[in-house]
This record gives C-alpha cells, sequence and structure tokens, in this order.
C-alpha cells in the first residue's frame, strides 16, 4: 500500500486539477465526473491508510503546509487577468466619459465605521484580529467607505461624481463557479451632492446602460422601482409600520422564490394576515414602463398615500430625463424589486442579463405579458452538489448550485441619509441635528466586476483571444548571439514596441520559435550573423485563427521563408504593416 | 465656556486640517504651525472643561464614533488618484513592453503560508480574526503569493513573466508624510523559471531602469550587489557561520547610520571581535562599476573563497548583459547593500533617487572618489516632532521624522528557494526533497508606488495638472433647455467625447461656467433656443497656463463671444480643433 504522505500529495493534486476544471468556463462535465471519482477512491484509500497504521495522523504530518488559497478567494492567472484588466479598462473609460473622479480609500476600516450599516448582514463582515490598537474590519463595500469620506471632506469635497474600483470582503457562503466570493471586486460610481430631482439619478442609469452596452454582456434588463412606492404600497395593503422593513425584504425574494413560497414567509414567518399579502401580490405582479406608472397614477387610493405620491411624482420626472438619454427600453419599471440594504431612500435598480437570472427567468420580457409572481415555475428538483472537501476545510453548509444564478450583475439606488449618519454620530449632542441635516444626499451603482468576468470570460476564450500583447519575438540562429539579440529587443521596447526574447544563451531555433507562437506574436524576427553584417534581418509574419474551436496558426502568403528587412528601418517596416494596424 | 462637545469638534476639525496640511506636498510651514498651535490650545481647554464638569467624560461621548481612517491609512482623494492612475498606466504599459502577464492573488492568504519568510519583520503581519475557520492575514508583500501561486501551480504555470499590482499590509509605525504607511501599494515583476545565468536577472534591471526613467522620477541610481559576494567577504574576514545573517542585517543600515554606529552594533551588541569589523568595514566601503568588479578579482584572497568567486562570476556575466541593455551607468555596484529579507539567494538591488534619500546622500556619486562609509557626515541633531494625538488613537513611539528618507522607491533580488520551500513543505517527508529539488528559481523587482506618488505628486501640482479628462462642459442661457442639455451629452459621450453639465433645470449661465471651469474643459458648449432652431450652437475655447505658481485661465484670441458650430458637426469639429489635439 502506497505511503499516506503520498496518498495525500495525490489527493492535494486531484484536488487542484477538480478546482481547475470546475472553474473552467467551458469545462469538460465528463472530465470532471472522472476527477472527481478518482478523489473519493483516493479519499477512501486514505482512510484505510490511516486505519492500518493505527489510526490518527501523526503530528508532523497535520501540520503539513496546505499549498492554497483562504476559503472563497482564488488567484486568476495570466489569461483571466488578460479579460479582467480590459474589462476594468472598459468601465474606468467609461467613468471618465460621464465626468467621474477617483476616490481610493483603505481595504479596512475601524469597526465602529461599519457598524449598523448594513442590517442581518453584518455578521458577514470580514473583523481583524485585535493587536492592540483600533478594531478594524474589512470593507464590505464601497458605499459606507465613501460615506465615510464624504462626512470627513465635509464642505472640502472637491469633485462630486466619484468612482471606486476595488475589492470588498463578506464572509459569506462562497459559491466559486458562479462568482459569488469572500473576497470580490467591484466598481462603483457615484453622485453625491443637492442636485435638482432626478437629474443624477437619470445620469447614473444612464451610465449603467452604457457601461453595460459597451462591455457587451448581452442582451440586459435594468429593473426599477422607488423605496417610497413600495413603502406607499405596504401602508394601503395596511402592513403594519413596524413589519414594513421585514415585509419589504420578503418580496425581495421574488427574484430568487415563487409567490406562494414569499407568502409563507409572510404570513406564517412575520405574522401577517393572508388578506393583507395577497393585496400585496396583487401589486408587486407588475412590471413594464411608463404605462406602468400612469396606471398605477389612476389608482385613487395609492395616489393618496404620500409616500406613493412623492415615489410616483420621482418617477414621472425620471422617465421624462431618461427619454431624453434614450435608455428607456432598457428599464423595467418592476414593483417587485426591493433590495436589500437598509439605508436607501429613493430610486434602487439592479441589472440583470439572461445569463445571470435563475434556472426559468427570461430578460426583457415583454412587458405586455408581465407574468404574475405566482407563474413563476417551481424551482427544478434540488440537486445538491457537494464539493470534496479538502483537509483542514472547515465544514461548510451544502450549496445547491443548480439554484444560484450569476445573480444582478450591478445594483443601486439613491441613499440620502448615510453621510448624515455619520456627521451626526460623530458631532457631539447640541450640533447632532445641525450635522444630520447637513447630510449629502447621494445615488450610486455598484457594479459586479467578478460576475462580468464570469460572463465574458467563456466568450473571450471562445473568440481565441491572445493572452498577452507582445508584437515581436527576437530569435537567433547558430551561435545564439544573446547580446545581438538583447540589442534589438532595446532598441525596439525603446521604440515603444512590446518584445521579448528566449533567455538563454544558445537557445534551438525549433524552441524560440515555440516561445514566440506561445505568446501568439504576430512578428518573429530572426537575426543571423552574416545577414546583420549586411544590415538585414529576417521577419516572419504569422497570425492566429478559431477553426472548429482550436487556434490554428496562418502564415501570410509568400512569406514562409520570411521577408529580409533592413535592420535600421525595421521598426517603421513594421509599424507600416497590416498585422501591426490589427493590434 | 463652550461645550465639551463643540471643543472636542473642533479639534477633530482641526486634526484634520492639521493632518491635510502636513500631507500637502508643497504645504506651507508657517499655516501648518499655526494650526499645530490651535490644536495645542484646543487640547488644553478640553482639559480644563472636563475638569470643570466633574472630570471624565460621560459614556456616550466616548462611544462617539471617530470619523477617520485606521492608524497609518488614508483616504486618496481625486487629484492624487489622478497622479495615481497615471503612474499606475506607465508601470503597466512598461510591464506589457517586456512580455510581462498579470497575475492577482487574494489580499489575505493562510496565516501559514506567510510565516517564516520574513525574519524578525513577521511580528509585523496584521491578522485576520479568528471567526471559526482558517487562521488568515493580510499580505505582507507580492513575492510571497507569488511564490505559493507558482508552487501550486507546479508545471502548469502558462507565463514566466508575472507582474502584480495591488496594497500590501505592515503593522509598522506610520510615517504618512513619507509616504511610509500600513497600507501600501506595490508593483511586482518577476522572472520565474530556470533560464540560463543572469539572463532573466539583466531584463529585471533593465526593466526597473526603464520605467523608472518613463516615470520621470529624476536622476536614480541601482545599487547593486550580491548575497554570495557578502557571504564571501564576511567568511574571509572572518565572521563566525552562525553570525553571518545578523551582521549582514547589520551591513543593511549603513544607508541610514554612520560606520562608527554600524560597527558598534557588530562589536557590542553581535560580539564581534573588532578587529573582524574593521576588515569588513574595509570592503563595504566599495562602491563603482565595472572596475570595482575588476578590483576583487585582483584580489586573490576574496577569490579564493567558493562563494565570493560565484558572486565574482555572476557580476562579470551580468556586467556584460547590461551593457547590451545600455543600463550600466545606472549602476552602482555597492558592497555595503545587504537588504534585509531573508530569501534573497543572488543579486540584490535596491534603487534610490537624491530626493528619496536621508539627509547627507547624494545620489549617483562619482565612482572615482566613492567615500568610505565612515566619511558620512553624521546624522543632524535629533529633532523629534510628534504629531498631535487624536482621542481613541494608540501610544505609539515617537519618530524622528528627520532621519526618515523616503527611502529606497524598488528593490529586489534573486530569491532561488522559496518556491521550493512551499512545494517541500507541502510534500510529505518522502518526497520533499525532491520537490525542494524541483523549485522554481526566481527573480524580481517591487516598485514601492506610493514613494513614487510622494516624489512625482508636487511636480505634478507645480506643472499644473487637470484633475480630470473632461473635455466638453454643455451649458444653456435662459430657462435652463435640461432635456437638450442631455441629448447633447448623451451624442457627445456615444461619439467618446468626455462630456458633462451642471445637474441643475434651470441653472444660472455664471453658475455653469464656473463648474466647467472647475474642472479646466478645454470646450464649453452653450445652447440657445433660437440657435438650435437654426441648427447651432456656440463654442467657447479655453485652456489654463500655470503663470507664477497660479493656474490662469486664457481664452483663444478672437474667442471672448465664442464660435458659432454646427451641431450636426460638432464632433468632427472638435476633433479637428488645436486644442482637442492638445490631449
Amino acid at each position: 500500500m502506497a505511503s499516506l504522505g503520498s496518498i495525500e500529495e495525490e489527493i492535494t493534486k486531484q484536488s487542484a486539477r477538480y478546482n481547475e476544471l470546475r472553474l473552467q468556463p467551458n469545462g469538460d462535465p465528463v472530465a470532471l465526473e472522472e476527477v472527481r471519482q478518482k478523489l473519493g477512491e483516493l479519499k477512501k484509500t486514505l482512510g484505510q491508510a490511516k486505519a492500518a497504521a493505527g489510526g490518527g495522523k501523526k503530528k508532523e504530518e497535520r501540520e503539513r503546509l496546505l499549498l492554497k488559497t483562504a476559503k472563497g478567494t482564488r488567484d486568476f492567472g495570466p489569461a483571466e487577468m488578460h479579460c479582467r484588466e480590459h474589462i476594468e479598462r472598459i468601465v474606468k473609460d467609461c467613468f471618465a466619459l460621464y465626468g467621474g473622479s477617483c476616490l481610493d480609500t483603505p481595504v479596512f476600516e475601524r469597526k465602529d465605521i461599519l457598524t449598523g450599516k448594513y442590517g442581518e448582514d453584518q455578521k458577514l463582515i470580514f473583523d481583524l484580529m485585535d493587536q492592540g490598537g483600533e478594531q478594524l474590519a474589512l470593507r464590505y463595500d464601497h458605499t459606507v467607505p465613501l460615506a465615510r469620506y464624504l462626512a470627513m471632506m465635509g464642505a472640502n469635497v472637491t469633485q462630486h461624481k466619484l468612482w471606486q474600483v476595488g475589492k470588498v470582503y463578506r464572509r459569506d457562503q462562497p459559491v466559486m463557479s458562479k462568482g459569488r466570493m469572500r473576497e470580490f471586486s467591484q466598481a462603483d460610481f457615484d453622485i453625491a451632492g443637492t442636485w435638482d430631482p432626478m437629474i443624477p439619478d437619470a445620469e447614473i442609469l444612464s451610465f449603467l446602460s452604457t457601461v453595460l452596452t459597451k462591455l457587451d454582456v448581452g442582451e440586459f434588463t435594468i429593473k426599477l422601482n422607488h423605496r417610497k412606492i413600495l413603502d406607499g404600497i405596504f401602508e394601503v395593503c395596511g402592513v403594519p409600520a413596524d413589519k414594513i422593513r421585514s415585509i419589504s425584504s420578503a418580496v425581495d425574494k421574488l427574484d430568487k422564490l415563487p409567490w406562494s413560497e414569499v407568502k409563507k414567509e409572510m404570513t406564517e414567518e412575520k405574522g401577517l394576515d393572508p388578506a393583507i399579502a395577497d393585496s400585496i401580490g396583487e401589486y408587486v405582479k407588475h412590471k413594464g414602463g411608463p404605462d406602468l406608472l400612469e396606471q398605477l397614477l389612476g389608482n385613487t387610493t395609492l395616489v393618496a398615500n404620500a409616500n406613493a405620491k412623492q415615489g410616483l411624482e420621482d418617477m414621472g420626472l425620471l422617465f421624462k430625463l431618461l427619454a431624453a438619454y434614450n435608455v428607456v427600453d432598457k428599464i423595467s419599471f418592476d414593483l417587485s424589486l426591493a433590495r436589500g440594504l437598509d439605508y436607501y431612500t429613493g430610486i434602487i435598480y439592479e441589472a440583470i442579463v439572461e445569463a445571470s437570472a435563475p434556472p426559468g427567468f427570461k430578460a426583457n420580457p415583454d412587458p405586455s405579458t408581465s407574468a404574475a409572481p405566482s407563474d413563476n415555475p417551481p424551482p427544478p428538483s434540488k440537486k445538491k452538489t457537494k464539493k470534496p472537501k479538502q483537509e483542514g476545510e472547515e465544514d461548510e453548509d451544502e450549496v445547491d448550485e443548480s439554484q444560484v444564478g450569476v445573480g444582478s450583475i450591478a445594483a443601486g439606488g439613491r441613499y440620502d441619509n448615510l453621510v448624515g449618519m455619520f456627521t451626526s454620530a460623530a458631532a457631539s449632542a447640541d450640533s447632532a441635528k445641525k450635522a444630520a441635516k447637513a447630510g449629502t444626499p447621494c445615488v450610486g451603482v455598484s457594479i459586479g466586476l467578478d460576475r462580468i468576468f464570469a460572463l465574458l470570460y467563456p466568450k473571450w476564450i471562445e473568440q481565441g483571444k491572445r493572452q498577452k500583447d507582445t508584437m515581436v519575438y527576437v530569435m537567433a540562429a547558430g551561435d545564439g548571439l544573446l547580446v545581438e539579440r538583447i540589442k534589438l529587443v532595446r532598441e525596439l521596447r525603446e521604440a515603444g514596441v512590446k518584445s521579448d526574447y528566449l533567455a538563454k544563451t544558445k537557445p534551438k531555433l525549433p524552441a524560440q520559435f515555440a516561445a514566440g507562437e506561445k505568446d501568439e506574436v504576430p512578428f518573429a524576427i530572426i537575426l543571423g550573423e552574416s545577414e546583420l553584417k549586411e544590415g538585414l534581418v529576417t521577419v516572419k509574419e504569422q497570425r492566429w485563427e478559431m477553426q472548429d474551436g482550436k487556434k490554428v496558426k496562418l502564415v501570410t502568403e509568400g512569406d514562409d521563408k520570411g521577408q529580409k528587412v533592413s535592420r535600421e528601418g525595421l521598426v517603421d517596416w513594421l509599424k507600416s504593416r497590416e498585422l501591426w494596424q490589427k493590434w
């Protein structure tokens, strides 16, 4: 029987392979299942081996280093990062297009800054160890640090449109394959300050539509609602004031659960009168566009409610501005949208794409046939997938991955009181009132960059995108000509040409070609001693194409042996080539 | 007497102002001193007020929220981030120029990954709280996570030139004004794998020289040494084997302390024979270029030592390659460079600029007059600056800021055994030996982005750089023409023109001009109702120049009243203007 060590080593290797396969967007399900089974067998063998060895692990084996990233986090390698950098560039360009300025806040905050902002999700905050000094915690989103910054700056804020890109942290149950992680990247755009009604709100929604279009995420819909309309509906339906937030969070689940289950939560768990639940159900089944707004304005009961009236007026103005922004067709005014976070005070929204929705959801449904929530198909039978647990990993609840969509790819809303919460909490009692009044109203959106990546990366692979943008690979025949290769690479780089060479003294020519081809470099430059004396180099042009899902190298016609080019005029020659223009 | 609350409020405000002033690169020392004094008075008043109130703070006052970032961290606002984004773009472009691929690792690692890698500095690691599950800690640098990634990937590494940009964390005593913080940004470039001797090392040094030149940090020097030469020197001088690392770390302090103090540490603290210390002193005073190498190769005692011989051979080869890379003039072969970290095994280096050196240091000294360390001027008399402590802040040692330079702006070296440490620690005993052998040799460099920023931002301000790149501000006279303004902004943005407008329904024209001027927008477009009917808009061109340290707006000659431009052809017209080309 193999040694404990070697079995465990094999398990580590196969686990890594399993995780790798599982994370591949176009992964082969057969290969995945094979590795899964192999892992199961190995673990059985390990158990037997341990029993045979007299039970229990030896101390030094227990203390062996586990070579893995922390739970719910992962590395992104070169191919993935090339795509992620592309995503980040598009988003940042879009921030600049809309007049945004960048803000950067620390990854951790004083714990009390985060306390009391996230409702029951506060338990998901990652705390830092108390090592003497301050109580610190990793940021949970970009919104609260932004509000803290605005409160600190007071009247000294130099720009009112602020963007942030960075990682945020939630100690949640990870579902890695769907891009739900403990460490994830968000890109936020916020407009702070007192402006005229609904103008910043419309600007943010236009930004969201533009950035999702530029990212090419596919067909998307921005679900839109207003907290005041929702509160008004609850009030006219007769929900007691102290139950409004908890009933609202039940409604928030309508994108994941059928109406019957949400109603059950309202009545059985939260003690709501079933008749009241039913009348809520009548309201929240509606979605549409400006037509729905007209319909609600005709509802005299609703319009008589102060909250609802204010919300409907806001929406009327908003739709007028959205028309000027030409984004009305991307919007679905959806009364079932509630959003979990406590701090929203006005419009709320969430962008979804068909691919990101849970099973049974259709993006951009025909508003004329808006289905009642109770028409949602029941969830498919639960098939629990349990991923193989590695040694030392903490116990975790099973997650039913079939029920987890990528979810919304962006979300946000208006939060007029969050900055004021900081100002008043920091002020002493006698000035608290003044400070709360002076709080800065804000509206903003967070884009889930990992979810965008989960959507775009499979397409990226399918289209056969390069992993890097190196343009030239410099090689040499015969004696290696190391110094000559270095000199040419240096000159090319000085001219801004992304260039590389093989870090060997006398490499064989095929090894150099292989290295250049791995990077899919369009220009291979070959140095020869006698040619160099004549002031010439040989250049081969090559490009790659996807054919039947595979990368195939194409050589420009008549270029099998390459072309002689003057070394002196090389850069100009390269820049004049059609292949150069392509990049 | 004012209330406790209002005094404390004022202290918070003045502290924020003090910190703000202190961090301004071109700050006014008089204003700073004024605020400092005012703070002192306020605190005295607060003490008296508390005494009068019967001593001690009330509970609710003690529990008030402290509106600040965590110790040793700070926000970067719009003007600063515009400069930092510029720095990051240059560095990333340079990574691509050298054929690098991006890697991204999580901000925290399993604690045991970081353990045993940083020598005595391990105490500076930030731990996360044990909330059930794994023991986690914030990454201390990018090198160890890279090595962990390489060990996990084994033979599956797809690229060998890897770069990382991100924040790292050290629980050190912060000196904010010099860019020494607990959270700071590093950009790393590493070459992994078995290549021919010194080629990746030369490539990294060429990269470092190129990126510092492109960043325009001013005159810089790359101090270069070799761990094996240093070890050889210690051996031939007679340092006992068990003292070599601790004597090496004493030598490492020669850039901050005069030789006399370093010698004292060697002899009095570490018990080294003074005669041995003196002969070390003779060696480490040398710096130069290939000439120094020749001189050392003539030293038969040194060349007889195996370590020294290997190191000198490496350096000979390296200088040959550096000549091909044309960077020899940036290099100072400096026998006093030791570097603190344990894991280096070959060449080590550190880039410094004159502005970043501690008092008395001159960058790029004439090698012909290389001064002995004992010739260094004594440090100026210690003038301790104690920054005002805010309520709730932990006690900290006083830091003598006059003795803290920005320090090295980039540093690195060869570390051939770090990846192997992971592979062997993760492997069971019987395969450990094999794994250690299979460890991947690496060489790399870390660029301190905060230190680069501390150097460049003052110049950036001095040159009057814009805070953002918005090109067009759309405004309207009279009735506001909100919908028309939105439509034009939308069309401009659709054409890729960075545009903005004032988020008010009927803003006054001067307010709109002021907003556009705040952003230093080169094109102000004014809409008028009757002009729009004729298909025309008015465009004013404006640019700003620094005159006597102040921004002055210049209007293009003959453009006081603006020019009438066809609304339809607006984008083409804008792009044809000289002012457009400027950006």
